[in-house]
């Protein structure tokens, strides 16, 4: 077999990253963080120029506004406003990878996709075809997947490209294990 | 967060493999040379020095004895002969993994061990400890899966630290999706 390792192509991982449930944007979920700061450690190690990170952040439509309790929608532009307000929460949560990835010198990019997280992620995968992808996960069990579901096992399944699934650590595990 | 990235300590990853259905023992089975493969290509790269590969590869034990049609079991000593040819096939599969890391400069150990793979391949990370476990897949449709199993998806659920499974490349299936 022919030996492929070249310095040439870098590595592309894509991270999938979404926003903490306990503190809100921009802050990082613990899972998030978790995932990349593993893969940093793990797989990129000092090689830094070697891989590329492609960060996907996906986002939820709020359909029922509960984040914006205090919110009056009087006009069209009121919902637009709702849009670039999520639109910029979405970018400054990307800004701490980014920012990250910059310390280090490992190349990235970064985007936001609005929809159903394991529809977006499967779909991303086929679009920008990376080497793998990474997600963090909650390591929850079974009772609670029950009430939450779990993207990362949708997309352990589903996904077109090795997956691999990153749990917390147990040091970082909030009172209620949903939390994130 | 500290930024763990030391060179001291390799990043420690275990592949499970092993054999071929199609041409049997010593060679190993086209999903366990693309993980192998897919290891280096893409996580290892140049940075050899940077990881530890730790192959483990589970023999199950011959229960009805189909592939030693040949042989006559007269005494106790015929078993153990038996036992000796299984454990030295078994090396020899190891013998190819090893041999390749030590080409490229990458270190390594391999091990065999008995039984049913879901349960040892979970056994063998709670004592071993990787960082993290690359196995192959054939890739199959739920309807091939039935009557196969897959070791891969029992361990992406059960195994007690992240797993990356590897597809066989398209150009590289063989007629029958089963055979490997």
């Amino acid at each position: 077999m022919a030996d492929t390792r070249v310095e040439s192509d870098p590595t592309r991982i894509m991270v999938a990253v979404n926003q903490s449930t306990i503190k809100g944007y921009p802050n990082a979920s613990i899972s998030s963080k978790r995932a990349f700061e593993w893969t940093l450690e793990k797989i990129i190690r000092t090689n830094t120029t070697a891989f590329k990170l492609l960060f996907l952040h996906v986002q939820i439509p709020d359909q029922d506004g509960f984040d914006d309790v205090d919110s009056i929608y009087a006009s069209p532009e009121d919902f637009k406003g709702l849009r670039r307000r999520d639109k910029a929460r979405g970018v400054h949560l990307l800004e701490y990878f980014v920012g990250r990835c910059h310390e280090i010198g490992v190349s990235c990019e970064a985007w936001i996709k609005k929809g159903d997280p394991n529809q977006v992620i499967c779909h991303e995968v086929i679009r920008v075809q990376p080497d793998f992808l990474v997600m963090g996960c909650r390591g929850l069990g079974p009772f609670q997947k029950v009430f939450v579901g779990t993207v990362s096992e949708f997309c352990q399944k589903h996904v077109e490209c090795p997956v691999i699934v990153i749990k917390r650590k147990p040091n970082e595990m909030p009172q209620d294990p949903v939390d994130d």
